[in-house]
């Protein structure tokens, strides 16, 4: 009999990845306990600041498509095929995502997460714990103290094994960053991000493009707009806590209107709660953590507590699901939860540390190359070459929105794009020249694309 | 009146920087509350294995000798003139550590500590708190959540300021790491350390040079001994975790005595209890730990709850009390104490982040360099140099060891140092003729030292 089989497993954690992971583990026979800090997101209404809604693209759909709802989450969902960028003239040009019309979607993070927990009611082997929080693991015995926190009151329970997918602010992980030899690093950026909105038209349509992620990227700080089926969009502004302009220099309704008016003049003017939004909604900071080893003996980190990682390529959540995904494959393939723990740690780490780089290195592209026409015509060459050596030429955004191939082999194949597109574009004549085809294939042949 | 004056501070910590930090602060006419978890170490035996002998150098030295205890703890402290260097083959070489007889001082952890305490007993305005240690701080209002660790019963001080002095693992900073945009990283080397003894010889004499730092260096791993005044030495052995050999491959009495008498040839001999040793101390991790900022309001951290280094430079506890140097300047110089952390912790964060990187890179210079000859010629080269060009040239060492320049400066110079004797050591029959004052003052004159 496997050992998943009437193991007794509990989650910390009843967000996105935590209910996933519990939906998992009860269908391959555990009796799973899930405790949530909060109340029951779904009798309560709340907003804490964290984004609401989220890109979702192919990793995080395998994930909910092998759980039978992937059709059901797409019904609610708004398909994005490309960039729009917003130029601080008014302008505004559509960057497409792939030549094929591939496309991400945009989902509210409420909606999902809501979905996943009435999924998991008709488990018959999960029980839900509300407002019940993890004061610490003892790793050598997976026992946890738990708090009841309208209580107050403290319990111990022992498992057969113990997940964090507690956040990015894990008290798992608390807990195990007083084990010896634990790697720890937590960073944030200089940069803050703050949600904004964009109304609904008064004839209840879209105001902006409803299928096109919207970008204004003014080379220090940017603000973004995906859309939601309710017709509005969520903005969210990437700024500097310090310098000019940054929060600290935004601080009354008039500098904020005046400076919004400047940088985003065609978006302005469909924000009618600006100046309100902006001193309501928290100014919030981009950490970035990683840590090693995910797991002590049966007690493992998931998701966000064991890589926190900044919102820029959009894979916040499809990492996490990819988690579930790599560890469901690593109990199949194991005799125990110590063996599948230590195979699922060592094959996603190496993972989870390049899509953290790559975030990174998004936001750079995102709010300063993507305005450049360098970049952009660089764009469209990757395009093409990607269009005549479909085998050959892969761009690095599809690699990790439409793929399923490691990102830590998307990284270094990007890396090593970077270096030829830098050849490319300096060849003589490329702005005129890239659509002729028989000029591209010999430059193709030169840097050792084919 | 001095915002000091009457100010009533809370110091975490009862180990060598917080005592010595709740000396400077007393006399400086605050109120002092010192809380240390353990008991008193005068009353009760004990070893933790934490390192009981360290080397006290020019930045130890200042800070004790302006409380004025420098004689008092010199004449129980050994001076060590140099490094003596310990070859497989049972050969032993001196490396003196400067040209005038500059020297550092073996003192023993649990003496020194024990001074301090009883100085700070004299004290009218210092209270010594055993037993209690810190749950958390609320930074906001300057108030601590102790508790009295017997009887488990929990209160809250406030203070005027709070120094979490509390060391590598402080409670202070885990209270911090809880605080938005808190950096933080903790890092672990793939080496372990263990205490071993060489015990005195029958006569009751020392059974090596007593005047020297002693050193088997063996590539990727090393042994050091420093001499303590009972005529015995405390042996470390800095060695793998894993591999071949490693603390891993160690596991039985007769493999540890083959390996010391192979390895360490004049050592094993001298090292009676080795294997009983080997098995009853403990295998202690080797941390690097950064964070910042060190102060939130008026809490600040101090010492290795700010800066957890390795021991490869013999500076941790000379950085901690530089530290208490740098503050009290800092204090001296402000109006508050927020204003006073605030200098203190940005003039002091570059240098401590400097010395940590100086004590990894010691590390592979002491178990690695040291015993090749061209790194035995490039050090009396060095030291050479300095006798010619006493203005010009300040070997890395001294300017770490024996001066009171920030150890960022030193960073800084032993990086230009490296490109410099690089190009000397190419130098055509450079073994042959460093000895001759004109051929290297003609190379001195070609690589700009002069």
């Amino acid at each position: 009999m496997k050992f998943t089989n009437s193991s007794h497993v509990i989650i910390f954690g009843g967000g996105l990845v935590g209910t996933l992971l519990g939906l998992y583990l009860a269908r391959k026979g555990c009796k799973v306990d899930i405790y949530e800090r909060r109340a029951d997101m779904r009798k309560v209404q709340r907003f804490d600041g964290r984004s609401i809604n989220l890109a979702l693209s192919d990793r995080g759909w395998r994930a909910l498509q092998s759980i039978g709802i992937g059709d059901e989450i797409k019904e609610i969902s708004i398909p994005m095929y490309g960039r729009s960028i917003h130029n601080v003239d008014g302008t505004v040009s559509f960057l497409p995502y792939s030549k094929d019309g591939l496309c991400i979607y945009s989902v509210s993070r409420g909606t999902l997460n809501a979905k996943l927990l009435e999924l998991l009611e008709n488990e018959p082997n999960v029980a839900f714990h509300f407002e019940q929080k993890c004061v610490k693991v003892d790793f050598a015995t997976t026992t946890a103290t738990i708090q009841h926190m309208p209580t107050g009151e403290q319990f111990a329970v022992k498992a057969d094994a113990i997940f964090g997918a507690d956040g990015a602010f894990s008290a798992v992980r608390a807990s195990m960053q007083k084990t010896d030899r634990f790697e720890y690093q937590q960073h944030y950026i200089d940069h803050a991000y703050k949600e904004l909105n964009i109304e609904a038209l008064p004839d209840g349509g879209f105001a902006l493009d409803k299928n096109a992620l919207h970008i204004w990227p003014r080379g220090h700080y940017m603000m973004i707009a995906l859309p939601n089926i309710d017709s509005t969009f969520t903005c969210t502004l990437f700024f500097p806590y310090e310098g000019d302009p940054s929060f600290a220099t935004l601080t009354t309704p008039e500098k904020v209107d005046d400076f919004f008016s400047k940088t985003f003049p065609d978006a302005r003017p469909l924000m009618h709660h600006l100046e309100e939004d902006f001193f309501a909604n928290p100014t919030a900071s981009l950490p970035t953590i990683k840590c090693y080893p995910w797991t002590r003996n049966a007690t493992s980190l998931i998701g966000d507590a064991a890589h926190g990682i900044t919102p820029f390529f959009g894979q916040g959540m499809n990492a996490g699901f990819e988690d579930c995904t790599v560890l469901s494959e690593a109990i199949d393939n194991s005799e125990s939860w110590q063996e599948a723990l230590e195979v699922y740690q060592r094959s996603r780490k190496p993972n989870t540390d390049a899509i953290a780089e790559l975030a990174l290195q998004n936001f750079i592209e995102m709010r300063d190359l993507v305005s450049s026409p360098a970049f952009i015509l660089r764009k469209k060459i990757e395009m093409r070459l990607q269009t005549l050596f479909p085998e050959k030429w892969i761009p690095l955004y599809s690699q990790v929105t439409f793929s399923k191939e490691p990102y830590s082999k998307a990284l270094a194949s990007g890396q090593e794009q970077d270096r030829i597109m830098q050849i490319v574009m300096a060849e003589e004549d490329i702005e005129n020249q890239w659509q002729n085809d028989e000029y591209l294939i010999k430059i193709a042949q030169k840097v050792g694309i084919i």
